[in-house]
């Protein structure tokens, strides 16, 4: 075979020892943390069943699901083969839906929540609830690679099912803060809304029907601000009233507690509205009477405040001290089709950059797989993302990126074996270390100290070797000390 | 859409909690050696171009290869895309051969070699030499499942490339043996050969052309016996003087060095008879002349002595201890096809297994991306195999399994308010813990402890709380003391 330029594939990268380091470095602050909060591992296969990931994403998702071919004759129907028909030029007419199922039967994982769910519905019968897992995997999604969106990327996520209790919402935030604050990312802000508040909003609108337009809408309210916004909506047959209205309950100001009580207030003036003389919960809009069960509905949603508000003692109770980096949003809207209790999002302030987490309440995990009333709740933080704040804020810690932390420098032929033992000690006190391979110029092992960061060198020269000493040479410095090897190990420990 | 059974692809596994920290454990504790030795993290996507894996495992290795479906409609030509021609009804009769490079561009890794050698052509400009790196992903094959044979597993491999220096191989014997002894595995055996020691074998037996069936027939030696391989070679066409001989060679006895310089003396013999009186190098078999060649080659042979010799050598200068765990084994023949200096392999010697680990020096490492010269060794761990032995053995350490160390029970929402800031101080201490989210029946809690393996509950009641006083449930004994927070901080921390 002739020799031929190898290339990676598009939204697919190699992380070189510096950036798994710093990395890791990321993964085990998240590791930690989840550990701590009681979370347990769990890993699940790269290869899916498409029947498991098909229509769990929507006809987009779908799209973007990577399919793996079927081994052997993937075009015959083969002796042990479950399907697997033979694929006839009819099937090409009537292109790749005709063509994929017989072909690929299995899937790249797409999310960690999907395999999550699975692997909930294969284990009922022998796991403990509530089940409290942590999950750190690479995803993959065939999405057109962009800067900074790749096809083979990493989540981690967080979640317990089998427990209404608003305590996990609460220990998500002390989660989301004890991560972000470990990664030294302190001007943060973590957004809390709850998907009863947001049907809220449209109940006290009154735009029953037109709900997605108004989500997607004030979910750019950052970015296009209150006039795109109000356009946007006219656009989509909103009346002025209705986004004076928005606007009003939109506008609400001050602190956590604050703005929770007024929007819940406004919305309780609002339904207020709705009640007759005769205590009947109606009201007339366009000749139609407004149902009863609007009424209920309102209710309900008044359980979005309430919800939130425990979260809030909860944390007060847990005597959580960052309440500054915590902001009730109502505007905040992700997740609309799965998320039915508290929503969350994380924003780093002094980086421009999307949220670098996020998650939510969810009251039907795996109905999809014939298991209904399987409740949890989840986050996730992309590392990516996270990545990018630090490195733009300069935040990793200057060891991050190091593995080995002393170079034991080689002279000759005796040198080298007088160092062995040495090196033996150096590694037996727990320090990372390696003797350059091959005899030779000093000058290229400094540099290869250099170039792999390690922070020291460790020389001996015949005359060192004399007074049994040794030359360390901190490399950030050049500073040199002679020094004994206890020294030494005094030094490159600390 | 209808509710489904959910399932798992063929040969790919979940891992639960219990078997992640298990499996960490391990992963730990390898990483680590890996470290301390100066080796450097490296990871690789799993998608890679196929024009990078086909061709490099040999043509069952492209068979086993799990091929990805190019995305959007993989049977059209599509805009933007590189390749990608219409598939036609010809296509198909001609078969998958002539359809495959039509429909997929990508695969699944397959070991870690592969994009190992990729990676360094790709990035030769900036990597330093000696360039070590380790890393640990897992790979995917589809092969047929079986018994301890799965799709999708993980490699642990460590590498250098850049340096001839026999001092890598010495590490990599003190890398295995750490790594071992770290996980309570004593009973084994590091097992060494030389590529050019077994090139020596045929050399010395005048087998040249059949020595393809001569490694095939001694590596069965352990399951077939001395009888069965000599009736093996016999078909092959062995005379019976050559298997005569070949186990006068094999027979060499006692410890390591022994045995290496009995089998050098063995080789020198069975060279010198090859000399006729004018001191040319020859010999007549079946009326033709053995050419002087065979002479240089046997010299070159020689250098395999030479070779194991100093990295015995490095291993007394290291001051390693345990040469009754490593032997000369000049039957060892794995790798044939790559490996071209020291060969290594790790048995369990009690525990009925295959090699845990195995490795070996190459000299071609990147020839095939166009870049001749690269020459290096490393070995690889597999992780399935040693996690059954310390199974079998009974050597996880008992807390390996658990993630959570203290559950704190919730008796009502009074009790549950009153343990929150516990739990906190309990969390800043370090100590894993968790609050069980619903207040209530306390066997239910317990049997949730079981469950999960957490070892240490702390309950305070009504009594307890006036006090100031908690009792912490030691679950492995049953037993309840009542302490102080500090006296229970310091039991569950220890």
């Amino acid at each position: 075979m002739s020799a031929q330029k190898p290339s990676l594939p598009q939204g697919t990268r190699d992380f070189g020892p510096a950036v798994v380091a710093r990395r890791n470095y990321i993964f085990g602050i998240i590791r930690r943390v989840f550990e701590k909060f009681g979370y347990a591992p769990l890993e699940t296969p790269t290869l899916e069943n498409l029947s498991v990931l098909t229509g769990k994403y929507g006809e987009e998702g779908d799209q973007l699901l990577f399919k793996v071919l079927n081994s052997g004759n993937f075009l015959k129907k083969q002796k042990g083969d479950v399907i697997k028909e033979e694929v006839t030029p009819d099937d090409l007419l009537a292109g790749p839906k005709k063509v994929l199922p017989k072909i690929a039967e299995k899937g790249l994982r797409y999310d960690l929540t999907v395999p999550f769910a699975r692997y909930v519905v294969m284990n009922r019968g022998t796991l403990t609830f509530p089940f409290k897992r942590y999950q750190i995997q690479p995803v993959w999604r065939a999405d057109r690679p962009q800067r900074g969106r790749y096809r083979e990327f990493y989540q981690c996520d967080a979640d317990v099912v089998g427990t209404d209790s608003l305590l996990c919402e609460a220990e998500i935030v002390l989660m989301m803060s004890e991560v972000l604050n470990a990664l030294g990312l302190t001007d943060y802000t973590i957004k809390i809304n709850h998907r009863k508040i947001l049907s809220g909003l449209y109940e006290a609108l009154r735009a029953e029907g037109k709900e997605a337009d108004l989500f997607v809408a004030i979910d750019k309210l950052d970015k296009i601000g209150p006039n795109g916004v109000s356009e946007e909506l006219s656009a989509k047959g909103y009346s002025n009233d209705m986004i004076k209205r928005l606007f009003s309950f939109l506008s609400v100001k001050g602190n956590f507690h604050d703005k929770l009580t007024e929007l819940e207030k406004m919305y309780k003036d609002s339904i207020g509205e709705l009640r007759d003389d005769s205590g009947i919960w109606f009201e007339i809009v366009e000749g139609q009477q407004y149902a009863k069960s609007g009424f209920i509905r309102a209710l309900e949603n008044a359980r979005g405040f309430d919800e939130i508000k425990k979260v809030y003692n909860y944390l007060q109770a847990f005597d959580f001290t960052q309440f500054d980096n915590l902001e009730f949003d109502p505007t905040l809207a992700r997740g609309l089709s799965y998320y039915t209790g508290c929503i969350f999002e994380i924003k780093i302030n002094n980086v421009n950059m999307g949220s670098v987490s996020g998650g939510g309440r969810y009251d039907n995990l795996t109905g999809a797989f014939g298991l209904p009333g399987v409740s949890g709740v989840g986050f996730s933080f992309g590392v990516d993302r996270l990545y990018d704040c630090l490195e733009e804020l300069n935040l990793f810690p200057s060891d991050a990126a190091t593995t080995t932390r002393c170079l034991v420098a080689n002279f000759d032929v005796e040198g080298e074996r007088a160092m062995l033992p040495v090196l033996r000690q150096l590694r037996e006190a727990g320090v990372a270390s390696e003797l350059y391979p091959e005899a030779g110029k000093l000058g290229r092992q400094f540099k290869y100290a250099d170039a792999k960061g390690i922070p020291f060198v460790l020389l001996q020269g015949s005359e060192e070797r004399a007074q049994g000493r040794f030359k360390l040479k901190t490399m950030s410095t050049g500073q040199e000390q002679t020094l004994t090897l206890e020294e030494v190990l005094a030094v490159v420990q600390a």
